[in-house]
C-alpha cells in the first residue's frame, strides 16, 4: 500500500489536527516519534519525509518492510524500523515520556497545526519542538534578535532599546537566552511588557548558562522556551549552529546588534539570508571587535538599522494583512521619557548608550560639579541612567 | 566675428597652453580674468562660458558690443563688458595684482593645461584657483576625507589611520583645513610623508581657523593650499558649500568619517554623489552624535569602509591605467607595528581608538595594576598610545 493512498490514522490525527492552544501531544504519538528519532544514522529530514508521507509516526511503525521500501526506504532502513529500538534505548524513551509528563513539558510536532508557521517552511524543521511557557499565534509576527555574548556595555543598551520599542509595537523577540546581546534582547522585551521566546541548544530541561535561571522563568511567564533537543541534552557547542536556524527560521528577520567577526552571530545571520529572512545590523566603530562582524554584514548587503522603526518600516511591505494590523504604532520617545528639570535634560542629552565618565558630563554641560551628580542622581532614581564602575554613567 | 573661428590669441595662448609645473599666468592674464570676474551681475559659469568661447578672457574684452551679443551675450551685459569695471574696482583689481606677486602667489584658470583634470570636468568649475605650496600631476590621484569639526578621540584617529594609509598608498589627501577630522586627514597624510591639499573657504592669503597657520606651513611644503575666493576674502559660512564642491570636485571620491546629521560633511557626501563621485562613509555607534551623519549616508546607499583597503578596491577598477600603476601597495599592520613584550602587546590589543579607562584596561587583561601601568607608560614612550584626561588611553 502507498503511504500517499493510505486510509489517515483517526485516532492520531485528530491530535495531529488540534488547533487549541492548549493542545498536548498523546504520549502514544510522543512515542512514535521517538522511536523513529532514536533509529540510528537517520537524519531529522529522513523521519520527516517518512512521517509526512505516512501521515503519522504510528503509521511509519506500522508499515510492513515491503510498503516501507515500496515508500522509498532502503531494504536495511526497513528492517531497521521493522526490528524497533534495542531494550537500552527503550527504555531511554520511557524515561523521557515520564520526563515530559512530570515536567509538564509540551512537545509540538511538524505535522501539528499548531507548529509554528514560518518555521515549518525551512528546508528543515525541527520534527518535534519542546515547549514550556505558552507559544501563541501572537508569536508568528516575530524578529530575532542576536549577538555576541561579550557585548560592550552599549551594545547591550542598544539591544534592550532595539527589543524594547520592537516587543511594544507588538513583535516576539526571538533569541538563545546566552549571555551578552541575547540575554539584553530578552530583557527588553519583558521590560516593555511584550513577548519573548528563548530557543535552547540544550534539553528544554536545562538552563544554559546556568546564571539565567531566573531570566528563564520571567520569560516562561510572558513567552516561551523551546527545543529541539531531547530532554536532558547537555549544552554541546555543536548544538548551536543547529539551534540558530530555528531562531531565525520563527523570525521574519534577524537582526545582529554586535558580533565580533567570525562568530557564531554571523553564521546565524548567513544562514537566515539563505532561509529568505530579512537581515539586519547595527552599525559600530570599525575598531571595537564586537562591531566588525555587524559591519562586516552590511558590506554583505545587511539592511543599516539604527532604531526599531527602521526594521518595522523593512518589514511591513512583505507582512501578510493579518500580521500587519497587529502591529502598533511605535512609542514616540520623548513621550516615554516625560518631563525633565532643565539641568536633568541637559546632562541627559550630553550622556548616550555608551558609557560617560562624570568628568566628561561636567566639561560638556558646563555645569557645577554638585549640579550634575544632583543631576544624574535624580535620573537615577527615575531610572533614566544607570551607573557602572568608574564613576560612568550611561542612559538607561 | 563669431567667437568660435576667431584666430587664438597667441600671446596669451602660449601661456595657457604652457604645462610645466612651473607656469605662472602673466599679470596681464590674470587682470583680464579679475576684470571679467568683477562685472556686477554675472556668475563664474557665464564667465567661463565667455571666456571659453573667446578662447581668453582678453579677447572678451577685445570684442566689440556686436560680437559679443552675436556670441550669446545680452545687450546689457555686452554694455557693461565693453564698459569696463570703475575707478574703485579697478583699484581692487590692482591691489590683488600686486598681492598676488609680492606672496608669490600661483593662479591657474580653467582654460590652462595644468588646472587639475578631475576638477576642470564638473558643472562649474572656479575658473581661477590660487595656489600656494605645489599642486602637481601626482595629486589627480586625489581622495577627499571631510566631516565633523566636533569629532571624537575616536574619530580623528581613525581619520588619521585612513589618511596615513592612503597617502602612504601614493593617494593625495584633500580636505578643508577645519578642525576635526579636516585637521585629522591632513595630519595623517603629513605623517606618512604623502601629499594633502587644503581647499580653503576663505582668500588664500589668509587661514582658518587661525590655530591651523603651522598646519598650512606643513601643507604647503608637503601639498598645496587652494582658494578659489578673491584676495583677503573672509572665511564666510556661504563660502563653504561652493568650497565643499571643489574638495570634490578634485579627488575620486569622499570619504566621510564622522559626521552630525544634517551637517555640512553630509552635503559635500550627496554633491559629491552627484558630481559622479564615490561616497565612502564610515559606520559608527548609532548613539554617537557624530555618527549619525555616516550612518545615514550608509542608509542612502555611501559605500562602508573600515579601512584604507576598502576605498581602494572600490576606486582601483575605475582607475585610469596611467594612475593605477601609480598605487602602491599598502603597508601591512604588523610589520609596521614592530614588536611588542607579550603584556605589552596584550594591553595594546585592548585598547582601541576609543578611549578606555585604566580600570577596564586592568580588568579585561588580567594582569596586576602595575604591570598594566608599566606597559602603558612603555607604549606611550614608543608612541603606541596616547593618554586623556581621567587615566583614559587609546591607540596613536
Amino acid at each position: 500500500m502507498q503511504p500517499s493512498s493510505q486510509p489517515v490514522d483517526t485516532d492520531s490525527s485528530s491530535e495531529v489536527a488540534g488547533s487549541s492552544s492548549s493542545y498536548r501531544m498523546t504520549r502514544a504519538v510522543l512515542e512514535s516519534w521517538l522511536r523513529l528519532r532514536a533509529i540510528d544514522g537517520v537524519g531529522d529530514v529522513t523521519v520527516l519525509r517518512l512521517v509526512r508521507a505516512w501521515h503519522s509516526p504510528e503509521a511509519v511503525l506500522r508499515a510492513s518492510r515491503d510498503e516501507l521500501i515500496e515508500s522509498g526506504c532502503s531494504p536495511q532502513l526497513a528492517d531497521t524500523i521493522r526490528r524497533g529500538p534495542d531494550r537500552s534505548t527503550c527504555r531511554s524513551i520511557e524515561r523521557e515520556l515520564t520526563a515530559v509528563e512530570r515536567k509538564h513539558i509540551e512537545v509540538r510536532s511538524a505535522l501539528d497545526s499548531t507548529y509554528p508557521m514560518r518555521l515549518k517552511m525551512i528546508a528543515d524543521p525541527p520534527p518535534l519542538l519542546y515547549i514550556t511557557g505558552a507559544l501563541t499565534e501572537q508569536d508568528e509576527l516575530a524578529m530575532a534578535i542576536v549577538g555576541a555574548r561579550r557585548a560592550t556595555a552599549a551594545g547591550r543598551a542598544m539591544t534592550e532599546e532595539l527589543s524594547h520599542d520592537l516587543a511594544g509595537a507588538g513583535m516576539t523577540v526571538v533569541s538563545g537566552l546566552a549571555r551578552g546581546v541575547d540575554a539584553a534582547a530578552h530583557q527588553g522585551a519583558l521590560a516593555a511588557q511584550g513577548r519573548t521566546i528563548a530557543v535552547l541548544g540544550c534539553g528544554i530541561d536545562r538552563t544554559y548558562p546556568p546564571e539565567h535561571e531566573r531570566l528563564r522563568r520571567q520569560i516562561e511567564e510572558q513567552g516561551a522556551i523551546l527545543s529541539e533537543a531531547p530532554m536532558g541534552a547537555p549544552p554541546h557547542s555543536h548544538h548551536f549552529p543547529r539551534r540558530n536556524r530555528i531562531i531565525s527560521g520563527l523570525s521574519l528577520g534577524v537582526i545582529v546588534t554586535e558580533a565580533a567577526i567570525n562568530s557564531g552571530s554571523l553564521i546565524t545571520a548567513r544562514l537566515a539570508a539563505e532561509q529568505g529572512r530579512e537581515v539586519f545590523a547595527v552599525p559600530g566603530f570599525v575598531k571595537t571587535e564586537t562591531s566588525r562582524g555587524t559591519n562586516a554584514l552590511l558590506k554583505e548587503g545587511a539592511a543599516l538599522i539604527e532604531r526599531a522603526q527602521d526594521v518595522i518600516d523593512a518589514i511591513l511591505p512583505q507582512l501578510e494583512p493579518s500580521l500587519r494590523v497587529r502591529l502598533q504604532p511605535l512609542q514616540k520617545k520623548n513621550e516615554r521619557e516625560g518631563q525633565l528639570g532643565k539641568e536633568e535634560q541637559l546632562v541627559y542629552d550630553v550622556l548616550s548608550y555608551a558609557p560617560l565618565i562624570v568628568d566628561d558630563v561636567i566639561v560638556t554641560t558646563g555645569l557645577s560639579v554638585s549640579t550634575v551628580m544632583a543631576s544624574l542622581l535624580s535620573l537615577e532614581l527615575r531610572q533614566r541612567v544607570r551607573q557602572l564602575p568608574g564613576q560612568r554613567y550611561l542612559r538607561a
